[in-house]
């Protein structure tokens, strides 16, 4: 009778985590989908010239790059979440309302995106760079929680803890020194380069350790 | 021959079962990544200084407020709809047709959400408090239909009915309180807290009950 | 050897077929959640009276009952997509073609679905029964494919192919007389009165013989 | 101990291609789905007459054009990494970038269908094409990467590498001729039927072989 229990419990986790998944994966891929409004169609006539249409396109280009930014920082948190997700074992009630809040951050993304393609200046830059500070501290708040709830596969070694940790830090610090350096110098581009060495730091070690096996 | 045939049909009805909760999930994930949608840009130069920029932003508070209390309110319905689920061992052609329109109102919720950002007044939140009890009263119908048709994994105990009949009515009541409330008062907040009161009192409600066990 | 390779293609066509449900289940559940933008919010000015608000907000109804009527028809639609996909055991090239075009037609419906609520007129809902004929027409000519290359599970029997038959040319009536009706008539009501008939003259068929069991 | 690892990572390996897998299909679903926003509703009075509706709706002939060729070259390009992903037994760290690189391109197509929509000129079909010639490059690199980092379930015959090779070259070919034609001669038509032309080679070449069986 217990073992039954225990066996329907089992089935009833499986399915909370599989329908987790499914949300997470559907907000993740319609928030990537949905970065493509920010790019504004060009609001000249419609019978304007080839040579008319590409000089209004050379002026979107920043918001092609924000574009692409916004989809290389959602996917690279979608390939986080998911690696995170495949060491679950279970969901709890607890999960469930952070994970929201996490996608509630990750949903977010397309406004401030907007933000920065249409208006290049320090203050779109640190409104985005607060967004994904806030993102990333949730989702941080999300591993925790799971790890201190017994939520994992396996209990993380040491090594792995050390890795996860030095991979948040490094994530976060890029996002907490890019929006002050950004403010002084007023140099979007700076503020980019610390977005790409945060996560890519993590890269390296992981690609680095992954290499000696 | 004949049990060949329940198997059959038995595959049928979760193939039925697994179709309805992806469809769910996708209009769940949808809604809620559509939300973004509703926080305007600032309709201001594209050249404005970082100071410009701000103070537009910062008049987009009560947009913001509607996003996160929207995606509040569609995550835990999802949260609902999600444990409901996990209890359904099949669908019937009335539970998609319920189903579909239960949808029709979660998918609905962008629009009064829009309401309510663009416009703070007692029309914008009773617009919403009344599509958002509608949608409430919809899965009830939903989980008592389910219930009547013998659509449930396993009959719900007496404390179960009890449980959720509790949760219903603390719900509705909730948005059922807040609609006078707020056309009296003018005050919209303690509209929004009668909508937190509805849930967290069945939420204080289970994870004290859970906490016994 | 060979008992491999076909073990080998069963799995390759249950991937194929699992993978053709959940591209359609996504354009399904994501045009259903699209429709919501067909409803356009108020233009008055953002410190508008509630009164101001409620009228401006009566004006919409007719993009409601738009709404409404879209979704009860998408996710009619998808119901019958959705049982016809569980009588497959597998898909081919043309399968996956047909299909794709299928979910073209579906995927426009948002766009009929805005002219319908803008432009109450005998134009727009013969724009919009046209484009809803056209994706019954192709969801036809998908199921006939289906049958002739052997991708049901089972053979339908003569009382299925009637059914189905009588269904068909239901839905396809209702669309076909709906048309000229409203061009000469110019009530739309009467026009989708029809289409309400003809896919409930086919569930009413429907139930009656299920009743039977 | 050896072996535990080895299921471990299998089921970890499957559950990463699951999600992969799940996050094309979410991103290409909303693909086809967002390009009906590129077809714009008449601005002409609610109260229009219904032959006012039909002469405006006619001038989006071009809007309708570009969104059935958008839905076909993305639906095309959704079966080829559908049958790309069924021979997949794997993914890794790389495979995950290039395939969001490849999904970024998928999601940018709506923009430039609606460039191409609104503005029939020789830089909006040039700006089409090299987007699309982009995609197709890029899931070039996806399908090379995927076989010599061995992620194949199958070491690819001799025949199926040229097959494939054949594929990728014809279809890319139909995309470099396209441009340079319709820049020439101003003739969109002319590089729609390259675009045609190139996929087509392969599907002859495709149903030729298949049909041998």
């Amino acid at each position: 009778m217990e073992s039954e229990t225990k066996r329907s419990s089992q089935s009833e986790r499986a399915f909370d985590l599989a329908r987790t998944i499914a949300l997470s994966d559907g907000i993740f891929a319609f928030a990537l989908t949905l970065l493509v409004l920010s790019i504004s169609v060009p609001e000249i006539s419609h019978n304007s010239s080839s040579s008319e249409l590409w000089s209004a396109l050379k002026e979107r280009d920043s918001e092609l790059i924000s574009y692409l930014i916004s989809f290389a920082v959602i996917g690279s948190f979608w390939v986080r979440h998911h690696r995170f997700c495949g060491t679950l074992k279970a969901v709890d009630g607890p999960f469930l309302a952070i994970n929201l809040a996490y996608l509630a951050t990750i949903a977010f993304i397309p406004y401030p995106t907007q933000l920065l393609g249409d208006f290049q200046n320090s203050a779109a830059f640190a409104f985005y760079g607060t967004a994904i500070a806030i993102s990333v501290i949730v989702a941080f708040a999300l591993s925790e929680h799971a790890n201190r709830a017994g939520l994992l596969n396996a209990e993380p070694s040491a090594a792995e803890l050390k890795d996860s940790r030095v991979d948040g830090i490094s994530v976060i610090s890029g996002f907490a020194v890019s929006i002050p350096l950004v403010l002084l110098t007023g140099d979007l581009w700076l503020g980019y380069l610390c977005w790409f060495i945060g996560p890519n730091l993590h890269l390296l070690l992981r690609f680095g350790s992954s290499g000696k096996h």
